[in-house]
């Protein structure tokens, strides 16, 4: 018997609140050009990155207000590659669908499912974790995820600690996993750091869809469930609405909480490759090149006496002097300009707009 | 015989290089509303200020490109009150003419110039400053400018020494003049202002035109002569030909440096009233009114942890977060992003972008 290829399931929901006003309600984050000097909106980027690990084209699961322009974004690939979510339901619901319509396709080698905006490095060392991941899910009756290696005590990530070694898979070792641990204070996270063993959490995993449908049916029966009755009507035309019939009961909770927290067979393997879930517009700064004085300039920009600002402009023209540490974006008729470092707090820009009713500059 | 009744002159030249991008090619200081919160462009408050001194309308000298735009603001003045400049000539062309287009329209009266640009306070006490210079330049054959009592050590004003006291007048005393001083150091201005006896230029003279331009004759004939062979022309078709003429071989120098410091026959006027000639955003800033976190908001500005900010937005939506003590004005399609204190170098972008050839932005 052949052994069963790997297909590749990318996760294209959330929102684009933390990259206000480039990142809008209908322009979310995985449509924004967020990873360093690359020009390709996050997506397109994911999907180009992934190509080579499937002959199969990868599962977008995304929603379905954004087919229009996930479908012109990605011409290549067939309408079954994209599964529509009707309304957003945090990433337990998506991995489920994604491990449902691989199923129903008839497919069980191992699932590997990635979010669609990260950043990783070298593309070489990342597509041969993901391989690794494959073959261990392979063999093993649980779910592998991907923790990477802490270079300094990030706060803005989630972290898992590793327990013993399982194996030493082409990329890296597999271990256990002893538990996951929430975005850590400043100060925790330096004792994670100084201490050892602690791996940042990836988002990103690799399973036989049986296996893990399993596992769902034991810790997340009312998302299992649901989802399994709609893909009776899968392939036919009733199946849009027996998804939103699904989605309509459906908690909205995230993979971590409702499956990898409480299932014993969670393995990690653990990479040194460079990862940022690219969180904010202080990471998207990090990540683009500076010139001699610090600045990461995209558009129309003039700068004079100032340092270490990230300007994002599509339109118009933005002038800086003798500024420091800035962050200015603008996009259509907004501007935003905020101290670098506040990243976190876009969001609190954008609840105190809706607050206001301005959706007019939500959009 | 009946007392010559006062005239005023406004000098409505100047550029709009220190208001980028606000301040425009196309839209010069005094078209714009620098002055507190009032919502008037500077001309229109300085006309609706001086209208109860005199019963003539005020001459308006102007750059003729200006034309359509000042007479739309100024619907109410004569064809006649306008003195439109071929070229901008500096200060000294301006006065000689307005002095010129007085006398050739039969008047040797008392002829008041004042700055279109300029912030003053409280107005009655302006208008009574002006009075009592319109009355000593009746009986004093020299010129009477108007000197302000400092209250901090400005960098950014001219001053000048005040000499013996001749007269008081009922807005206050009236020196002799024993120099006059540039811009001076912030140590030499900290050294005038405690030995006291210095006061700030304010830019605004009264004089009979008769013996202005015999001063004028005296240290700067090649501005004097050539205006007196185009006035021969004054009132008919010729005119404006006939000045383009005069202007073309003109020098370009400020009343200060032409006439104000050769002249024997000057006097000042030591007024204590508010006065701030509006030198850039910086002192707009200072001049509107704070909101409780010290920021200035004009436009559709959210502000979250922000403080001490000026905001100018004629269009479009600015978000600030986290900011402390910036500039930031909209006009257009230009965004302007600079640290408070930093207001004289806008004119350093200015000068960048026509280096660049950005014209575009200029206009």
């Amino acid at each position: 018997m052949a052994r069963a290829p790997t297909r590749i399931a990318i996760l294209a929901g959330g929102s684009g609140t933390r990259f206000w006003p480039a990142g809008r309600a209908s322009k979310p984050k995985q449509l924004l050009a967020l990873d360093g000097d690359d020009k390709r909106p996050l997506l397109r980027a994911t999907v180009d990155r992934v190509k080579p690990l499937s002959r199969r084209p990868p599962l977008i699961v995304a929603p379905a207000k954004f087919k229009r322009a996930l479908t012109k974004l990605l011409p290549e690939l067939p309408a079954d590659a994209f599964l529509w979510e009707p309304e957003p339901r945090n990433t337990c619901a998506a991995v489920a669908l994604a491990a449902h319509a691989a199923q129903a396709a008839g497919h069980d080698g191992p699932l590997v499912v990635v979010p669609a905006d990260h950043h990783v490095a070298p593309l070489k060392d990342y597509r041969a974790a993901l391989r690794s991941m494959a073959e261990r899910a392979r063999v093993f009756d649980g779910i592998v995820t991907l923790g990477l290696e802490p270079d300094h005590a990030a706060t803005g990530y989630g972290y898992l600690e590793r327990g013993v070694k399982l194996a030493d898979a082409a990329a890296g070792p597999i271990h256990s996993v002893r538990r996951f641990i929430e975005k850590p204070s400043r100060r925790r996270a330096q004792g994670m750091l100084k201490r050892g063993g602690f791996l940042w959490n990836g988002g990103t995993f690799a399973f036989r869809p049986s296996v893990f449908l399993s596992q769902l049916d034991q810790h997340q029966a009312d998302i299992g469930w649901p989802l399994a009755r709609a893909f009776q009507r899968y392939g036919g035309k009733a199946f849009t609405a027996a998804l939103r019939r699904a989605y309509d009961g459906m908690p909205s909770i995230s993979i971590d909480y409702a499956v990898m927290e409480k299932s014993r067979s969670v393995e990690v393997l653990a990479s040194d490759i460079t990862w940022d879930d690219l969180g904010s517009w202080d990471a998207v700064a990090r990540r683009r090149t500076a010139d001699e004085d610090g600045n990461r300039l995209r558009g129309d920009v003039s700068v004079i006496a100032s340092k270490d600002c990230l300007v994002d402009a599509e339109s118009g023209h933005v002038a800086l002097l003798g500024v420091k540490g800035l962050v200015v974006v603008r996009r259509g008729d907004t501007v935003l300009v905020a101290r670098r470092g506040h990243g976190e707090e876009v969001r609190k820009v954008v609840q105190r707009l809706k607050d206001e009713g301005r959706e007019d500059l939500l959009r």
